[in-house]
């Protein structure tokens, strides 16, 4: 998939999903809570996440029946909710005080912290909500629908995002060995991102062969990493306007990071290590050449990206 | 059931609660979140969300078979993993500032803001885990691991307990009408007290019957408009340390309640109104008398509490 193709590929999906979520987040929401919710998910950010539910369910063949359809933009659109939820708590003044995401005021900022707290644990809910649609023979079967629940309960809860935001507080201002600072990886971003391509795996209407299954998740444990290494890279050497959000906040909070432990040419070379992986990955899962490109071309954005 | 009784009955199940929420909710979260958890959750509340799922189980007969009984306990854990991070948000400074829940500081004060932030997003997360177990041909089916999600997810979410918070958030200090207050109530607390009895319904065996669902749905929903009169009508009326919580709270918030509405006599009249209604309701439902016991001395204790 050349740069072009991939610019057709994601921008064709780009748009489906910002329409499935501007549908699922409701503007009617009381008192001004759907505004916030809104405000906290629609127009921004690169959906890296639903991007990789939907390679993987394209990867696995999902979109060739109405159920698997269903299902990879419902999850898709999951993924980008607990994602953007996480990024309005974690703005907050008592987390890391972040007044500026995506080149806009933070939730708080606009809306005020109660009403940011509250729209973050609702668009947890509206996740959930989103994964468990009413029967209905067109819809996800209910199998599917509990599978990718427990996947993304598992990936947003303590043992995943909850648990490494919870060891990234604890970590400001102490040193952190790298077993720790991978753990910390591991959960905060690494466990949705995975996730993330596990859910799009199982969108497959066909119970998926083992072999593809844990190379599909090889693969986004290898990309789970190697994003927040280079998000790292990318906090210590680019510019706040470049990236949109408070650049070099982590070494001002003389929080530990990949940069700050190994060093940038070595953080950088874990990343290209990480990618290799992946894309190792990939050639042995048994899946065809074709339905690879996008899973293929998003490792490479994923770790060449500039912001 | 009489009152030794009904002390046997909930004294019995209380434990059990107990003792799957010590099991399911996790000592060993990283970095400190695992005891913010289960310092939000473990040993305080009345459990009544617990207690409303068990009652509604056993009367459609889901403590019969293997798979009903995982289900019920799950479902109730769920619950009260959901409204024990309502209290834990709501208890934040940017929320109601609270200092003081069940006699104990609240986790915030214990923890910090941003753990305890965190540990309700990871409450609400784990809810949604438990309800989502791995397969197993003795654990409950996916199919009901499902409707549990999705009825759980919506009374959590905007349409549900984070839509009333958001209605009391914009109402503190303005004028509020009967329709929007109980639109408020129904939602806040109504929402997750009736889908406790749904849930329950839920864990049946075989699939309920329409009549004996209608007839849950319409208890639930009466109990959980009465529960929220009583709490206003104690919050008026009883000192903070029969309440184990900061009392006249809301009256000092200049905060509408069902009190400062309608009167205290009248708001009493109400909740016994909606106490006949759910008593009714029962006696419609199809249900042997003998397995509705629990749910009418439930019902009693919840409008008749006096903390």
């Amino acid at each position: 998939m050349n740069a072009a193709q991939y610019q057709q590929w994601s921008g064709e999906r780009l748009a489906q999903v910002e329409e499935c979520l501007a549908q699922w987040v409701p503007a009617d929401a009381p008192a001004g809570l759907g505004d916030a919710m809104r405000y906290g998910v629609l127009d921004g950010g690169k959906r890296l996440r639903a991007l990789l539910v939907l390679a993987a369910a394209e990867a696995v063949g999902a979109h060739q029946t109405p159920a698997g359809r269903d299902a990879m933009w419902r999850a898709a659109a999951a993924v980008e909710l607990i994602h953007a939820y996480s990024l309005v708590h974690d703005d907050m003044p008592c987390m890391d005080n972040d007044v500026l995401r995506r080149g806009k005021p933070t939730v708080h900022v606009k809306y005020g912290e109660a009403q940011a707290m509250l729209a973050g644990d609702a668009m947890q809910a509206l996740a959930f909500e989103v994964l468990t649609p009413d029967e209905d023979p067109e819809a996800m079967p209910a199998a599917l629908q509990a599978r990718l629940s427990r996947l993304l309960a598992r990936a947003s809860g303590q043992s995943g995002m909850a648990g490494g935001q919870a060891i990234d507080l604890a970590s400001v201002g102490k040193g952190l060995d790298e077993a720790t600072l991978r753990d910390m990886h591991r959960r905060k971003t690494g466990a949705l991102l995975r996730a993330s391509v596990q859910m799009g795996a199982a969108c497959a209407a066909v119970p998926e062969q083992a072999t593809s299954w844990q190379a599909l998740t090889a693969y986004g444990e290898a990309m789970g990493l190697a994003f927040q290494i280079v998000d790292d890279v990318l906090d210590a050497t680019q510019s706040a306007e470049t990236l949109g959000k408070t650049a070099g906040k982590d070494a001002d909070a003389n929080k530990p990071t990949y940069v700050s432990l190994l060093g940038l040419n070595q953080a950088r070379a874990e990343a290209d290590r990480l990618l290799d992986q992946a894309l190792l990955a990939l050639q042995g899962s048994g899946l065809p050449a074709q339905s690879l490109k996008a899973l293929q071309a998003l490792a490479l954005r994923i770790v060449q990206r500039e912001h």
